[in-house]
């Protein structure tokens, strides 16, 4: 951040009376320009007993594979933002079930939250982020070619609760970069 | 917003290729600039069957009552983003327990996440954000001076577990501006 969003003026990074954090302030206005953490929501999709994942078309990780999952937008609820996500990513439309993982990946200043869903109909197909959108048996999951950290956390969770017969929420926190 | 926070020129509202809504995007060097959901993160701090809140010194709401709550910052889990704001608010050490209540506020663009909390001893004081940090009963709760919406749906939640011996967490939606 170089410049005011209200003013257009430079900003400098200080800490503002009654503070504790450096913040871009504004050194014509005095606006305090804030930087917070930023939601990714997403889900897995369940269709008898397989699970939807996503190859990404997109940078970052190109190529490899995810659950369905983005930026949570303004206005809308965590569960209608990874219904979307899974809309825009795999065309395909689902029923939003339960908390499954909550993932503070600070190195980022992300948080994932991943729900459990169930696919309305077995009908999918690569969204413009998409390479290919595939429904997988759980000893076909591509572990090795897995896009994000988070993910694999949050495949984990879901195989071992469902082995369990239980639909727990799990939080963990990630704090490295990506591998290259 | 109406200047690019990279490069200092105008902005203008319109939407990027390959996107569906519109964005603050620079007439100049053609940053986009997207505005998503904060999170605030906040507990219910309990020390012996009773409940911590605080009154607020500070708008919106001065001198109402609230939970220990506050904006998550960039490099912190979510956990410790409520306990830092129990230390900040109420002055007071808390042990972070289970997920309470998450709260899709989409008037504000927020989502208020709560965790139920221990006091880790019976010492709490106004911190620069509140009048006055008290412990309440349950019957003594403040119902008509609680400062939002998302921490009555909080502390209703919280209680109703209580006395069913449960730790549930609970969803919902607020989308209606504070009462004046």
């Amino acid at each position: 951040m170089n410049f005011c969003s209200n003013c257009g003026s430079p900003v400098a990074s200080k800490i503002p009376a009654g503070d504790h954090l450096p913040r871009f302030v504004c050194t014509n206005c005095g606006t305090i320009h804030y930087k917070n953490p930023l939601l990714v929501l997403g889900c897995v999709p369940q269709w008898q007993g397989r699970i939807l994942l996503c190859r990404r078309a997109i940078q970052p990780r190109l190529g490899f594979w995810t659950v369905p999952a983005g930026f949570m937008e303004n206005g809308e609820t965590l569960q209608a933002a990874a219904a979307r996500e899974c809309q825009e990513e795999a065309l395909a439309k689902v029923e939003v079930g339960s908390l499954l993982a909550v993932v503070s990946v600070t190195h980022a200043n992300q948080v994932h939250v991943m729900f459990r869903a169930q696919l309305s109909r077995p009908e999918f197909a690569p969204g413009p982020e998409s390479l290919e959108v595939a429904l997988y048996e759980e000893a076909a999951v591509p572990w090795g070619d897995l896009a994000f950290p988070s993910g694999e956390f949050t495949l984990r969770q879901y195989f071992a609760d469902r082995a369990a017969g239980r639909e727990d929420h799990h939080f963990t926190e990630l704090n490295r970069p990506l591998r290259p």
